[in-house]
């Protein structure tokens, strides 16, 4: 079980490193690419289909701006494509936009602004429908973020 | 391998029907239930619950407004939760934020507004990965899509 | 007369300790809680009742982003629900359509972005129908603004 | 138990009738007055007070474009004030934005756009805290509420 | 002649000084006054009525968030009232909203975000059609506007 | 006393003729004109000029999507320009902006969206500083305007 | 003398039609395909390879939703590519940003929402700057303009 | 082969100078001049012509707020004008809106927000058209970007 994360620029990582951190968390092997769909549309084209021949089962795409990189994949591969939009210069509805709004028969899996975790955390309950041992390991995660959240808030706050 | 559809009113029927328009062309069986997360919040715990029992393996929720019944859902199941935002009183915007920005580790994977095909859509991609049957037909869907749409479009367009 | 106090994070905790100034100026006595609609929503059941036996008569609930928790609290409780939407990732507008839009029969009261004096505020008027105290202190409240307030801007101001 | 409902025009009647509804179905008695706080001030200054003096407890203010209406109320009375914005020329999002971000200390309980019946509802759940009978309505009607949404949602739907 | 430039705080002492500054050049009287419609609305009142004994023929309104100091101002007086939206916790577009989308028959002549001394100028404007001296003092001052602007701007950049 | 009106289409007829009403009510000459700042900019800029040698003392301007006419007819006079912005593709937050943020010195009198009756009113008001009469039939005005809002609503409404 | 029209649907031939009236105008030469860039990406990148040899020298490119039609054709060919916003489902701001917000180095040429005359009328521009007989011609037309502007709008507007 | 840069601030020169960093490597020649469609209009007027005289083939634009100054000189010139929106108080859509929504016939060429660079790369491809040079350059500038895009982020990424 192995996923690709794909992002425009260096500059995007800090951003895009905390779907690794959630796949990591469930033991889920994941590669990384910096790849433009407008710079690289070849290389790109290559690497999907490298990914698909790697065993890669879900693709996390993070883009800002016009951000056409989640939706260019989706069109040139049938697996799962989750897009992360990414905030830049108009606060970031530009680059939710640009993701959400795939026309008919070419979905991409929005996530929330910034918010690479998510995609992560979708990819894992995405690839547990075939692997049971993340499906369990899901259930575990959830109990023990129920547990941790209302430790962590156990004491009366007081303002 | 079976999908689940949860909407908030038959008034969201219309829209919400081209999701099970993309399930049933790849052959996936799939069950509607109408619920709402703020009127019958105990029914739609009991109905999460019978769907995983009954095997449905990824949820489409579609909603409009302040749209909080996929994220309601996806804090119940781990299940992949699939939301279509329904455009309403203020064009949709207030649907489609209400939906994909959820917090950390509960993900919505969110669709265009009133993009319930390419929630049927994006469901099938995640069942082809454990069902590689779907795979199969997902490639010939793109094939023919593209053929299809290449002869629809062949003659000369003359303004 | 007690008001409940819920928010998902501590992180929130600054914008949401201005609810209680307003409650602690009206002696108001309050309890505070984080909880999340998402992460514990079974704690979040719990908790509600455990307000409603303890007595309060209106909860205050402030949430950021896809902003579920004043809506889900609302579907719980027949007790008024203020929400606060909290500024976050798209500015604030996000957390604002996701707690006002609610649908037809559960309402949720909205106030400003980030303003939860003024919850705390409301959650008083409310009180004050009940409590006549409250009202007499309401009215001495807004004298002593108009008072404060004139006598603060009462030298000329210079440009 | 009594509510005030003041709108700027006729041509708004129809949307916030439905405050009215939710009301009747309460037997909460209400008054309604087309008042605006730009050409009659003086006569809203003076139906306010008038209210108050016949024991309204809660006001519904229904406002569009510059939707000012609601919080000049607020301004002039303690008692809780519940704003509804009515959509015009820009889709509501001017009449939302003037009716819930008042400043620190004047809160108007803001309802989604064009949702009077919410308003009726808020304004039902706040005197429920000083009128018991109507907390005993509102048990029943959140269970019949269910009840219907159930029977009304039970058959199968079919696409 | 002379203007009056009222505002709601303290605090946006700094964005409104440059109504003043405008005025200083032309050599027009100004009095500031820091006032609330929503906290001194009586005091706002007389504030009005005094400045229109006193000889003001135009006023300028800062505010922010739900901005109504300018068109409850413009709801007492037949003066020409110019609004400046002051930006506030949602990026000043519920200022601009709050102010421009003012009801038939009672106008707010609106100005830029934060441009307060746009608001200082085009109360000269105004008050120009009465006073002759201001109109060749604006014919000057766009002369010299010209002039400083094609002196200050004359060398060749260089990048 | 004599008012220009000035927009780019005989399209923009339905809206801006009630800016004449207005004028029309206090006896207020106008003339109108077709005008277009990027079709005809000579053409403007001379009719502007004629403009004021016929002793026109305020100027309205309608324009729609990128609305640069109230603009460009500010830069080239010092009389107040008052700008319409007209609902278009956008919604009409296009027009708002474009009118409503010029830059320093250059200020627009913006009004609602569509409301040239209140651009009418605007120049009505601006103009009674010098002429009197008019000062008087404004206050006649406000005065049946109250009249006649509370005439047509004294009945008793009911839902 | 070639211009390429791309656009994604059948649907959108009515708006992207007057694209080719401007180019008639000019006796520029077109050719129109309907391709898109998530359903035949192969076959986009064989037609924009087709036009280069053709001659083609500007590609217009139509595109709604996440419009991503008109960056990609840039990303694939040096030729000045234009985009037309198509309106959509949720007002056309998407659209709008999508094409628009294109990263560093492959630039959009973008008109404004549904314009595809401009979007014509552009590339005649971009033309002439070879071809001088489009230069002569857009001096021509561009008087022409004025004088049926002036023509059609010479007769006294009447309210 | 000539370029001509114009906006309205030495403020603006940090966001308007990568535009020169473009055309600089091409090869293109460039001038820049600081100029305001609402300060100096007149000025600007001689310039676009001068600027004709002295062979200026494409005209860059950038302006903050209302942006009138792409559209006022697009009006006043057949040459392509290209317009940079430069992001101010609101963020940017407002300059965004009043440059790209120009109205029929003539169009402005749009950028993305303070995107100067892609309005001199959009420059030297329009300019490529007549000098075969730059399509030279343009090719091999492409390649390198790749390249280099390629060699950058040749290494693994670890997270």
């Amino acid at each position: 079980m192995r996923v690709g994360i794909i992002f425009g620029s260096k500059s995007d990582k800090d951003i895009m490193k905390n779907a690794g951190v959630a796949l990591k968390e469930f033991g889920v092997e994941y590669e990384v690419h910096i790849l433009s769909a407008h710079r690289v549309p070849e290389k790109l084209t290559q690497v999907i289909k490298e990914m698909e021949n790697r065993g890669v089962e879900c693709i996390i795409a993070g883009a800002g701006l016009a951000a056409h990189l989640p939706g260019v994949i989706a069109s040139q591969t049938i697996l799962p494509v989750i897009g992360v939009p990414i905030k830049a210069a108009l606060g970031g509805i530009d680059s939710l936009l640009s993701i959400v709004q795939m026309p008919k028969a070419i979905p991409v899996a929005t996530v929330g602004l910034n918010n690479s975790y998510n995609a992560g955390m979708l990819s894992v309950q995405i690839l547990s429908l075939k692997y049971s041992l993340l499906k369990d390991k899901l259930i575990i995660y959830r109990e023990e973020m129920k547990e941790k959240f209302i430790a962590e808030n156990e004491e009366q706050i007081e303002f």
